[in-house]
């Protein structure tokens, strides 16, 4: 049985026409009737000083829908680890868990957009250093018995508890996106699940999960598909138009998120994005080849071909959280992988 | 009309005997109950690395409560500025804002426990200076048009747009608790709410408000009552032997937050809290000049003093967070207020 859950990155390029008051509201709604159409999870960005209101405090966000709904996993994908005291977040993540009943899985990343690295004044040379650091921050403190002290060149801690407990023991699911056979081992050695992009056709998917498969048996423990979840664009599309608009949408947003890794000047290093602006065509043979396009008949066997990879967990990203495509992808896609 | 809130420091005493997240969730339970028994406002504490289970990350269990509630206003006494990045901190803020559809009251504060001082390794003496930072950050991401950069000692923003934007305008109310005659005119000066604490006695309380509303109207401004609040200890007691056992668990509590405040060798200078250790005899002393104790006939004496002082709006604590004592208080002392 295929489990689909929804990445919540896109809902807020409404954001431009309607008040954040709005779109927090919508969305909420958009995420309870996921949770209704059985939906599995929600896995949520963290974005700041975008400008067009993309969710900033994400956990806070999270949490408030711990308590609006019942079975849905809360995911973050991804926290940026780099910008958050490492105490604080591992409160406000433990609290999100808690109230929520255990159902929160915790996606974290180091961050790549240069307006990002730039406003919080962090060099993204200190990205990965950062990251590690509260990674080994969070696990003392999750698993330490009573108190302890860390120290390092970027945090000090002397003699603290952090509280509350999780609900999940050790700790929630961590989850990291990776995508070269490097980091997808890396992952595998270091106790994180798997979060594979919307980047990349179903051969690169199955080879993924086969790298992280091996890592995970070469370790003599058992490989669950559950902790391997893959990101998709979903663009419903049933008529050529459709689909001509869907490619626009997404031709959009892929030069949307290129824009906000890169500097202004664009020489700028970012961190593991494209670097190159992509043609329009290019662009639209990368959507007809990763993402979910088409009508529902095409979709399912989309989804067909990730599957037969190894597949067994797919996140749906839906560009205009559109609750039409929500309920369509619910109704018509979904049983055919229920049993 | 007098209005009453809950302040919620006390529930998390029982940790020792429960989980973390029986604490937590009977506390909500708790504010539930005290929304629809009429309260006005629930302000809760921030703090860390107790070991006891005290709410650490408040704004996260704030929102939380938000989509438990419709009505009661949903406050901080007192978020602790200086552990915060300022502007994770006013994203946090005002998301809880507009979830809660404008209701959040931001209390703020510089902190005074040497072991979170200690655990966090900020040195005490920068407390003050941090927490002016951060209130100059918040004020100026609340009302600046567009993009803003903030350069000081302890944090550096660049070029930044805090998101999403509060519902209250131009922010959340926010609320300094004073004591001394000094700072509450610098609260009245500064455009702050003003929260009295739990010590003192009604003519202490009556000469506190009496301080704010000279220096509000020096300024040509309209004083309004709902801006100053006043927490005190609620004790209900019907007998001698009852109020011979509120008067011991305050003097726990008294005693319980002096040795929070202190340095394990008790000479560390605190941040305005009193160094010296009080006997019980001083401790009871103080329970009865200042606290609500007593059968609900002798509460409603002691309020209505309050009152002929001048104030309106009270925050009660109730160091065992009883259902009945909560539900007493509103059954039984809340109506001598109500028309």
């Amino acid at each position: 049985m295929m489990k689909f859950g929804l990445f919540g990155g896109a809902r807020t390029d409404a954001g431009e026409q309607a008040s954040d008051s709005q779109i927090y509201t919508d969305y909420v709604d958009y995420i309870c009737e996921a949770e209704e159409l059985g939906f599995h999870s929600v896995f949520l960005v963290e974005h700041h000083f975008t400008g067009f209101g993309q969710v900033s405090a994400t956990l806070s966000f999270l949490t408030y829908l711990a308590a609006k709904t019942r079975t849905i996993r809360l995911g973050t994908a991804v926290l940026v680890v780099p910008w958050h005291n490492p105490a604080l977040l591992t409160e406000q993540a433990a609290t999100l868990d808690l109230l929520s009943n255990g159902r929160f899985d915790f996606g974290i990343g180091k961050g790549y957009r240069w307006g990002e690295f730039h406003g919080f004044c962090i060099p993204m040379e200190e990205a990965e250093e950062r990251y590690h650091d509260t990674v080994t921050f969070m696990r003392k403190a999750w698993t330490s018995a009573g108190r302890f002290s860390h120290h390092s060149k970027f945090w000090d801690f002397e003699d603290v508890v952090i509280e509350p407990a999780p609900v999940q023991k050790p700790h929630p699911p961590l989850w990291v996106g990776a995508a070269s056979p490097n980091s997808i081992r890396y992952a595998a050695d270091n106790g994180f699940n798997l979060l594979l992009g919307q980047a990349g056709g179903p051969e690169t998917v199955a080879e993924g999960i086969s790298i992280y498969r091996r890592a995970i048996e070469a370790q003599g423990r058992v490989f669950d598909p559950a902790t391997v979840g893959c990101t998709r664009a979903l663009l419903i599309a049933n008529t050529a138009a459709e689909r001509e608009a869907a490619r626009d949408i997404r031709a959009k947003f892929m030069a949307n998120v290129q824009s906000l890794s890169l500097s202004p000047t664009g020489d700028t290093p970012t961190l593991g994005r494209p670097r190159k602006m992509l043609s329009r065509a290019e662009m639209d043979e990368l959507t007809e080849r990763d993402a979910l396009i088409g009508p529902p008949e095409e979709i399912i066997q989309r989804l067909k071909a990730l599957q037969a990879g190894g597949l067994e967990y797919v996140m749906v990203m839906d560009f205009t959280a559109s609750r039409e495509h929500l309920r369509t992808f619910a109704r018509e896609v979904m049983p055919a992988f229920a049993e």
